[in-house]
């Protein structure tokens, strides 16, 4: 039977990521970012409720990414989300994406011309942002038009990279209705943007949600539920430099805007600039949030949940990699489990989120 | 004009301050704690507020302690205070006591045979702490008897050794009322400790403080309102012992401890020990909280306000001590101020404590 893998962040599951679900095929593996996403924000629901919303929604397997791929640029995400599913014997990959093109022949160009493609990367200016670098790669070696905001289109793009070589099949589905960022309401597929957004617009959510009501009971977040952490971390830790990603400059721009903002995205605005994309910064302020160091990834597979065909898959595999079920006393991922912990400073209601959890079962 | 000194946390100022400021003599200034206290903890109201009750009740000039003076054992708060209070030429020091006792002849027993005495507490067993110690110390020299809980008593012998050959004058005050921590209601003078605890009843309130209203329509905060701020710093701080005091055994009780309290007196009954006392405990999650590491203390005294009297005095010292009236760009201690920056959100009605602050003036 066929296996694929689905990259994802549910962030939160709509019905669009249903439609994903319905167009995939075999056995479908999940491989889900935990408490923090890649756009630098704590997800809106845990990682439960979301590998729950997925798997009440036709997914066979739902896995963790680690800390340290979730909250990653395009390249470092898709990598690693990657090499998790490759580990779990996937054969093809199904993404969403604005633009279907021929991401097989892309992959094989990059396969072949890798190392010119980072090359030519390497010597662009250094005043252009690593997204922009990484779009005039592609123009130049693949042909690939830009239009406007497609950040589906890049990480596909980041996918096709990642499966390269790997004997994956690229499986890429057109986006329905709305665009990734879109607020639009009046839409037959909502964005998980817009649905964060309207959170508290209960036909909204119902509308577009196969799990609203779910949605609607958990313990919800956002980066307003951490600014006062942030803003204290930032304001006592004596050497943000040993955080990653943040140098002297970043350091310091961070200290002198703290005490003049009140909200997150004031502080984004203020430390941003062509080179620091806003989304980049957002991941840098994760990194603090958190306390995240350059780290090492986990060698075992944490499990959200999984379906009978799920679990069947997973005894196949169980004997060529490291599965974690049940974190006890001995961590699974420290950095992870670290910032869960932080996560749940964020709303009281929100429950333990490792330490005795079983993975959640569905038929 | 005698030049008296008194050391006070005014947390808050109640009648027993007043009847103590009434009760000395000549120009009276007073050496404050800041936003932090003795006992580990952040004080009611802020500085400002506290200095203002006490330059309205008859003291002349109120400087600031710096934390590392304020938050300290008893024996280093009244030599940092003393210190303070000699550069600004003080010729007596007043303190209230439960004990009336010839503390000048404590102080020149303590001046002659200091060496010894020290050498004394260095050798009683380690399971003793510190203020057992000393209390054994001042039982074998100087024939004191400690009798139940009497923390202004033991301060005053701290005093006494502070002051010891630099030609103070020691002036015990017999304390009115109730004792330091008393919960009692029904007496003439209230404690700060039942003061703070019955800080909703407006009534008591007006009965015990001079400056009921100032205190009533001040932004306050007690632990509670560090509470999250405290845990995330022991979950996300990678090196607890890099803060002040902090050694592995105390880091690592605090790590496994955290996940399992709701509040920080939960987490002082959990950490503390027959070795280190509660007080010792609450400091040291003080200085976790503000970050402190193990430093030097400021060589400038910071004024937080002055009576016309207080002013001249400090125009006649100004000459041989550096005082600091307005801090600016340029930091006054770095430490404080870190400090009153973690102090600040706490309550967010409470106003910028350093930057451009100017010290308060009465007639």
């Amino acid at each position: 039977m066929t296996v694929t893998g689905i990259i994802a962040e549910f962030n939160p599951f709509h019905n669009g990521h249903k439609y994903l679900l319905d167009h995939a095929e075999g056995i479908k593996i999940v491989a889900m970012s935990g408490n923090f996403v890649q756009r630098g924000e704590p997800a809106i629901v845990d990682k439960w409720i979301r590998a729950q919303m997925a798997l009440e929604n036709g997914a066979d397997l739902v896995v963790e990414l680690p800390f340290f791929t979730a909250v990653q640029s395009a390249d470092y995400f898709a990598s690693g989300a990657v090499d998790v599913l490759s580990r779990l014997g996937i054969d093809s990959l199904t993404f969403g994406t604005e633009e279907v093109l021929d991401y097989q022949t892309i992959a094989d160009v990059y396969s072949e011309k890798s190392e010119e493609m980072e090359a030519f990367v390497e010597s662009l200016p250094s005043d252009l942002s690593y997204p922009q670098k990484t779009q005039k790669m592609w123009e130049k070696f693949a042909g690939v038009d830009f239009t406007g905001n497609t950040p589906n289109h890049i990480l596909g793009l980041a996918y096709a990279k990642a499966c390269a070589g790997k004997g994956i099949t690229l499986n890429p589905i057109q986006r329905q209705g709305a665009g990734y960022h879109s607020l639009d309401k009046e839409v037959s597929f909502a964005s998980a943007t817009s649905l964060r957004l309207h959170k508290e617009d209960s036909d909204f959510v119902d509308k577009f949600m196969p799990n609203s009501k779910l949605f609607q009971t958990s313990p919800q977040v956002s980066w307003d539920n951490y600014f006062q952490l942030l803003v204290y971390q930032i304001l006592t830790n004596p050497d943000l430099t040993s955080v990653f990603q943040v140098n002297e400059e970043i350091a310091s721009r961070l200290k002198a805007a703290v005490r003049e903002i009140s909200s997150v995205e004031e502080l984004v605005d203020k430390v941003a600039t062509k080179r620091y994309t806003k989304a980049r910064v957002r991941r840098i302020l994760t990194y603090i949030l958190v306390g995240a160091v350059d780290n090492s990834l986990p060698k075992s597979i944490h499990v959200l949940g999984f379906s009978q065909k799920g679990q069947f898959h997973l005894k196949s595999v169980k004997k060529s990699v490291d599965i974690v079920a049940r974190i006890g006393r001995k961590p699974w991922d420290m950095l992870t489990q670290q910032a869960d912990n932080v996560y749940q400073l964020g709303n009281p209601e929100l429950c333990e989120q490792n330490f005795g959890r079983v993975p959640i079962r569905v038929k």
